[in-house]
């Protein structure tokens, strides 16, 4: 699949006082990188969370490698794409590009999770439709 | 060495529409407890910095597995320790308890990165002073 | 009634590229700081909300002034309380103290806000119950 | 002077247990848009502070008023532009619209802070040159 790209200069507010770019705020990028990759495929999380009875995408894994910094005005891409579908799991890949050097390699493992339809604030895993990966796919 | 402790209470502040801990917070909460850490031991960040001509304790790497969420009131522990000292790295490891069950299990390699005496924006790695090291083996 | 105080060390985390608190961070305190109030009253938010069928406490309008910087590693107070109590709406005071000097004033103007029993979206303001009130006189 | 505008969807990173904005979050995008305003004018914060030898433009005075929600997925314009130059501050004025409706009006009230020679942690406020106020009356 075509990754995702959302492009972007670093803002005062993303850095620390070390002048570059707070880690965290790389795993926010992360989960707002994710969430335009369903908006770009028509695939808008409150829409599809309501329609398929969904608590939302929880992280049951997430880890990032940092080759290198990024600093205030820094112009940065960050690609996204679906590396790997499992039938209740999908496996994100974010890459973070400064200056056509990949600066940051990242991943988030995300559940299918469904609202427990007894408990509120329960949610349990459940497969992935299989035209929700279609969507990916074209 | 004994661990780092810090306790809290899990604020509206730190949730997310899932009414769940929003997983970017956890890195940052990785980030604090990490401060606190060394500010135990009489090292606080920015005392450490000016005396070792530092630019700070950039991340190499960061991963966290989730266990189970956090929510909205739920009493919190980390539990931070030193993992493994390197030449000019080091690992933190860091583990969230939630009612007794280890909900997140995370860690964090940084570099001891001393200010580039020439360029003010710059910075490398440089050895961890043994007399460092000694302060968390107490 | 006696303030709330919430005292810490400003971290990294806190801080922006100035070296200073990132001026949004102190609205963010200032919502902790309220959460914490009521907490001590025994009206932690979670319970609170559920009791009561509200959607939050809504903010209406927010102000501080900032009269000198916080640096990363000094000690603060925020002394936080309810300045004033209308029908359906209340006021929450907060004063950010460094060094004994007062260096931030700010206020929280809030709706007692009751999820729309129609809409689980929505949200009306309600009037506050007197025994809420009360605990915040003892 | 035109405002600025800056055009987006509300994330599910920038929403409350409440499935509103997380109201500080409003106070970030003010000091995002002030960063833009700048920007748009070829008065990019890095070089310009470079230039002028400034710490930043901390702020004396931050104030919104909240006139309705905005949810999760809502679009979102933030106009922004400078309400008033004085000798070393100026204000600058942010209105959010969604759904062609003013949902939030609020201002800053920000400092030209010169770095102070002589001690790196400090800064003192400086007049602001004319050539700046120009480049935004264009």
């Amino acid at each position: 699949m075509k990754p995702s790209r959302l492009e972007f200069v670093v803002d005062f507010a993303d850095c620390d006082p070390a002048r570059i770019v707070y880690y965290p705020r790389y795993f926010e990028w992360f989960d707002r990188a994710t969430e335009r990759l369903f908006r770009e495929r028509g695939l808008a999380w409150p829409e599809l969370w309501a329609q398929y009875r969904l608590a939302g995408f929880p992280i049951v894994d997430a880890a990032a490698k940092f080759l290198g910094p990024s600093r205030f005005g820094d112009h940065i891409i960050i690609e996204s794409w679906i590396g790997e579908w499992r039938n209740k799991l999908f496996q994100v890949q974010h890459r973070v590009i400064n200056a056509d050097q990949t600066v940051v390699e990242g991943h988030e493992l995300r559940v299918w999770a469904l609202r427990d339809p007894v408990n509120p604030e329960g949610m349990k895993a459940g497969p992935i439709p299989m035209e929700i990966r279609a969507r990916f796919e074209e």
